[in-house]
């Protein structure tokens, strides 16, 4: 049986690695890089700085290219689970070609594999398929979590619920009923847009945790324009960003 | 000015240290440590041992009591601002007594310090008293995501929310709008048992992270009655107990 690891390196910083998350990731025979995951090279590259500076072992590194997902398939969750069975397909060829008999092996997950990631899905499809596997979760700090110590401010309201959310469905559903508090992921669309923006505080953040940090934070009436603007030419300079926001109603 | 780092250290496991809290804690002048936390002493315990095993330098520990809270205060939040009014008081005066001018004060957090934690909260009375404070927030890993990571599940459906809620808002309020995942925190009193319990699945954990770790998953009709007696037996043993679950709609 061959045992796989997910392991969570956090939203940038090598810092927020644990030492749970490097330890195992040394133990590890062979480790899966993905090297174009949404064309975001940087982040191939800190995957690779952490494989070759801060583990004091070599695994042996296997870089594979991702499939581009079908942004034109009719149905969104299709297209996420045609892509989801591409990435097992490769996975399966990959531990086939590379891992030792009984082998194991890593994957660095952005974040936390529980938050928003595909990897626990893809991980599920091969042992669908009837590959022996023993799957390990490694949690990493999520970019919510490098938000909300970047701004220096509680996720919750005291004894208050919080949801966690998406772009999208910010856009589709308008706020969420009974709470004060959203945290939203995957937004590519700056989707705060869609609430009537009286009465909102919002704090957001860009590239948290990593060198090129932008924070802002205010009453969403007065600084949403000035987010907006700064994705812009964020996204403009960097190539692509990934932005992530708190929304509390005063 | 003071630096004061609050300091998330995970869940029970001092694996799940980052690179980045061992090193502020490291480079802190004085830890504040509490002893009686809810008389938890296995906690005081584990900070104890992260400040004696796992730090390469000597920070001075000054220990302290946790004022009770007056749980008999009519309302829920305000014995809980009272709560946090006296600890701002000891922690000024320890400040005061103990840190060098200028001194970097750390604080050990369990879990992070942005989720259901006061830690935050009593920093801002000390700002609001005038003290001269630098907040700095180092993320943690929450027993939400020990929790995800000991069942290997993933918090969220594809692209679905999920709410992070209270055992009181369970019973108050049922099973929120708009959302198939609830994560279920401070829950003292097994506050699924407020929800017709089918069409459900559970994954509980108690003492996650910690050696003393209990895992309970399926679906709620089955095996809520099950939590419910070992969550007693565990409680009994150990004379406290932390527990945490998701449920998801099926």
């Amino acid at each position: 049986m061959f045992q796989l690891s997910l392991v969570g390196i956090g939203s940038g910083n090598p810092e927020h690695l644990t030492l749970q998350a490097i330890r195992v990731l040394e133990s590890a025979d062979i480790i899966l890089l993905p090297r174009k995951g949404d064309a975001k090279t940087e982040l191939a590259d800190l995957r690779r700085m952490i494989a070759s500076d801060v583990l004091k072992t070599q695994p042996k590194i296997v870089e594979f290219d991702y499939p581009v997902r079908d942004a034109d398939t009719p149905k969104y969750l299709d297209g996420v689970n045609t892509w989801h069975d591409a990435l097992a397909t490769i996975w399966g060829g990959l531990i086939d070609a590379h891992a030792p008999k009984d082998g194991h092996i890593a994957l660095m997950v952005w974040g936390d594999p529980s938050l928003y990631d595909s990897t626990l899905r893809i991980a599920d499809r091969l042992l669908a398929q009837g590959l022996e596997i023993d799957v390990q979760v490694v949690p990493g700090i999520t970019s919510l979590q490098m938000l909300t110590a970047a701004h220096a401010i509680p996720l919750n309201t005291l004894g208050a619920p919080v949801q966690i959310t998406t772009g999208r469905r910010l856009r589709d559903f308008g706020w969420p009923e009974g709470v004060d508090t959203i945290a939203v992921m995957l937004d590519g669309e700056n989707s705060f847009q869609s609430l009537a923006p009286e009465g909102y505080d919002i704090w957001w953040g860009a590239y948290v945790g990593m060198p090129g940090q932008i924070l802002l934070a205010g009453e969403l009436a007065t600084i949403g324009p000035e987010i907006i603007q700064t994705r812009a030419e964020a996204r403009e300079q960097h190539g692509w960003i990934m932005d992530i926001y708190l929304i509390r109603k005063r």
